[in-house]
């Protein structure tokens, strides 16, 4: 089986089999670098609603996932108190800052809000893969649950970053960019080593 | 009576009269500046927990003031959309920037954490002493009350704030800093002109 008919919501790659072995990941680090992903995640929307503040679809759809996104956050923090896990610094963010590199250069304000958008997307279906596979493989039931749930949530906004887009370019320069992308995640991803204490 | 009998919280100025003058505010401008107010208020909080993540009375104290924030944005914004306002763009903050432009060079981590928690209690203030004349004299009741719960709200802000100051810094150079704040951000304020479009 190609590695491509692994993926789910059109990723052209699994992750790393030395990822997806979760017995070696480290829960503390990997729970600090989820808070982060997800402060960034909410971050990302609020920096988005002051930049596209014209668009109010963007600002009304964006406005509730920043506080479900910061939700999160804090499910992520009382989770690692329970556990008596401290919340380490963030870290650069490789995998995100590689596909930031990737947003062609110059380019309209509405081609910079079409791929900020993709991106995002991107983001949130790689997150919901890896979710699902700390979901379908942790021994330990109440985090296997609880990934459960972050996997849902992230499927959703995937596709409600694919619909913003949608709602606002053309479809098949939506689908043609988009294709595009997750060739780029592709090869971003093909070139960073698979670490154990990061979620991307 | 002198303008200093005039404040609360204990800001050193009372706000111009010609800002009081609700009558000649702009509700679409104030409404759009507030609601970016509490998107930068969210945002800062979140930036403090980024920075200072291995404080944690900092990280638990305001990752549910970051909900509260952003709360509030999405209730300015609801009550916008009530209205038929559209959302304008965030302006140029210059009584933030001001603010910040007085942070001491350079100095610790710590020094810097003590700063930013002192800046942040005196927009508080400030704010809930600009929403308290809003509620004080606004005509539409309505939005009369509004205000209300958002002066309440800053306040509470304004003294958590204060206490993390205090949990973290000797008392004495807490009240020593504050009193230096209080007199920037009163000439500060005396040096900009009361403009009718603006939360600040």
């Amino acid at each position: 089986m190609s590695s491509s008919e692994n993926t789910i919501l059109g990723l052209k790659m699994a992750t790393d089999p030395r990822w997806a072995d979760v017995a070696s990941l480290s829960l503390e680090h990997i729970l600090t670098d989820h808070a982060f992903c997800e402060q960034k995640a909410a971050t990302q929307c609020i920096s988005l609603i002051q930049q596209f503040s014209d668009y109010p679809a963007i600002v009304e759809a964006l406005a509730p996932i920043v506080t479900e996104e910061w939700g999160h956050f804090r499910m992520v923090l009382a989770e690692m108190k329970k556990r008596g896990f401290q919340l380490g610094s963030q870290r650069k963010d490789e995998y995100v800052n590689k596909l930031l590199e990737h947003t062609p250069k110059g380019g309209t304000r509405e081609s910079r809000l079409l791929h900020k958008l993709l991106i995002c997307a991107l983001i949130e279906a790689r997150s919901c893969e890896r979710f699902r596979i700390l979901y379908e493989n942790l021994e330990d039931r109440e985090l296997s649950k609880f990934y459960y749930k972050f996997m849902i949530s992230e499927a959703g906004h995937y596709r409600l970053f694919l619909d913003l887009a949608r709602e606002y370019f053309d479809h098949d320069l939506v689908r043609q960019e988009w294709l595009n992308w997750l060739q780029v995640e592709k090869n971003i991803l093909a070139d960073m080593p698979a670490r154990s204490d990061r979620m991307h």
